[in-house]
């Protein structure tokens, strides 16, 4: 009786989800300290305490009708504005309240921009490897997903492939920098590159194309690397932001998209966006978390913990044989699977009790996504099972 | 640039939205006091204090990471749970934790289901009068909004019409009791011939008719009177709860949806809508506010102070001459326009500072809704202009 489009969604369904639940399945039988799940981006460190405090202040000393009520569809302006100065502030940016629509996280941020923006048979490109419900938010709208093959040499977009396969049906092209799975981010060479070419193809074809950068890992980097602010290369982008990980909130579907004024058909997108976010069933971003942000815009969780997970990670991976590129932000670790195929080499983890992600997933059968995202002691835990993986196939 | 599908949509977008933006235009212009705003169904009443108090124990003493961390996509275990029990608790029901569906509100919950069920072409009824955005809703998955007329003398639904109108492609139908914008509930006897007009043409067509229950108004009844649960009416029902009214929570975007395991392919509705929470970027509801909602399930604003505006202002009406029935539930009321024209009667209301919203935008032209969930002041202070508006035409 269900959707005939919902039956293969409903077979295929997340291979994350389901490791998530499987993982949950295995605490029970073996013990929660006897399973090492690295299979989903929920993360370990705790939200910052300004989070906590911030949602103790509203709740004691704000009017709860005004805390809980309805607001604009966009947002409170308020928060929009505070949102808007701090991108500004740290990106050098010049937005407004008018720029800034708060969204149901990332997630509920890219399906608003695709509902206002696609018509039946449009293209939206992904870069392999690539987050695996991309390809349903687009699908949703009835847009069709074109995947450029990955470029495992160094995980950077593979922009000959990229320039070969635009044309007059591309409406959007998705960024993930810095990257779920691979921790890489993409370098303002390769962002100028990218421009470019969208604007030589925008001009060959007499369209627009839109740029949508999802962001929820910008605030997640090692080694002092910085990620370039796409609108400053390409006006037609569209950023989609979540606090899921900056902030230690994937719960509570908070986010917001940034809808640059120099923008191709600025006014009719803003207005579209207003009412997708309406109509879809979001109505507006969770009242209490919108006012939580306005307070909480300079706060940032302990990256350092997720650091020390990367380098014990990905020191003794290595030591241990596996080949994978040193991520330089996210808190995952792509690596090469053992025998070539990822999924039984997943398999072959959980002997271990290791969850790890096939990267087929991803778009990018052969290697494996670990999250790294857990208590240091769960890294330290599996190193031995990581080890024996390994000499399985060496 | 924008989606064809989406440009009628920003062209006629909620005039109740709209309407909102313009009163708080007005309270800019004439100052907050003096503009009646009842636009709008954002509540007055206060949430209750044990809200209050919930957020601030869950965020004094529970883990922040499961506070506001990620669980199954359908909800946290315990709290769907406790929810399941209280609504066998009430309505005396037999529901598990399996049959309940955390969702971002009722506005989620419908789109949810929505996309779970629908193919393209499929008819989805509704009673006039109902809420606007049902269209929106069923549009958003390729369904085709089927309405029937509405029964002006009580507001019942018109069931010949329902019976002569249900074809091998009716999949689903919305009911909506308490209803906005009449505050009618539907009765016990409607129920009952609504679930054997329903019965017959499954079998008659061989097919499975999905009722959906909209119920956001469900606590907001007065004088006592019983709201029948549709489960327990007729097996193919889904209910679609909000705590946006009974705990006046409405920017939190917190609700349910109810899958009863009688229902025709229970598993893969079950198995859909979990995917469709996820794909539509919902992901899940918001985390804090399902914990706030397994602590408070008891709790209920105060309706009393709903029903006395309720009182004053039927009463108020009847004497100045309007026509309407007294709403049993909800905090709307839905008037007679004078002359006919219930635009032109809302226009005309703006000369006094009253906002009102006409019956167009809920399939019912000559009537118009008047959402009485204000403080009681702003009541009390529209009477006059009421009165005025009324001679105006008598």
């Amino acid at each position: 009786m269900i959707s005939e489009k919902m039956v293969g969604l409903v077979q295929n369904s997340s291979i994350i989800r389901a490791m998530f639940e499987e993982g949950k399945k295995m605490a029970d039988i073996y013990g929660e300290e006897n399973v090492f799940d690295f299979s989903i981006g929920n993360p370990s460190v705790e939200p910052p305490v300004e989070v906590k405090e911030a949602i103790i202040d509203i709740i004691t000393n704000e009017s709860p009708n005004l805390v809980h009520g309805y607001m604009n569809n966009s947002g409170y302006e308020d928060v929009r504005d505070v949102v808007a100065k701090h991108i500004n502030k740290t990106q050098g940016t010049a937005f407004a309240t008018e720029n800034i629509v708060m969204t149901v996280g990332a997630a509920g941020g890219l399906n608003v921009i695709f509902k206002a923006l696609l018509n039946k048979g449009d293209e939206v490109m992904v870069f392999a490897p690539y987050f695996g419900e991309y390809r349903s938010y687009v699908n949703n709208y009835d847009g069709v997903l074109v995947e450029i093959s990955p470029n495992t040499v160094d995980f950077q977009p593979n922009l000959d492939e990229f320039k070969e396969k635009i044309t007059a049906k591309t409406k959007a092209v998705i960024v993930n920098t810095p990257n779920n799975p691979t921790g890489v981010v993409y370098s303002e060479e390769t962002i100028c590159k990218l421009a470019m070419i969208l604007e030589d193809k925008q001009k060959e074809f007499g369209t627009s194309i839109y740029l949508i950068s999802d962001e929820p890992y910008r605030e997640l980097v090692y080694d002092g690397i910085e990620v370039p602010y796409l609108t400053k290369y390409y006006k037609n982008t569209v950023v989609g932001y979540s606090y899921s990980k900056s902030l230690s909130l994937p719960g509570e579907r908070i986010g917001y998209l940034v809808l640059p004024k120099e923008m191709d058909d600025f006014a009719n997108i803003v207005a579209a966006v207003n009412v997708a976010n309406r109509i879809l069933g979001y109505v507006n971003a969770p009242s209490l978390m919108q006012r939580v942000i306005a307070r909480c815009v300079d706060a940032k969780v302990d990256v350092e913990s997720y650091n020390r997970n990367r380098e014990v990670l990905y020191n003794k991976l290595m030591e241990f044989g596996y080949d994978c590129i040193k991520p330089q932000g996210t808190f995952y670790l792509f690596v090469k699977a053992f025998g070539g195929d990822d999924i039984a080499f997943a398999n072959a983890a959980k002997k271990y009790n290791i969850l790890i992600v096939p990267g087929t997933s991803f778009g990018c059968p052969g290697y494996c996504r670990i999250a790294y995202c857990v208590d240091h002691s769960k890294v330290v835990g599996a190193l031995d099972g990581f080890e024996k993986l390994a000499k399985e196939y060496q």
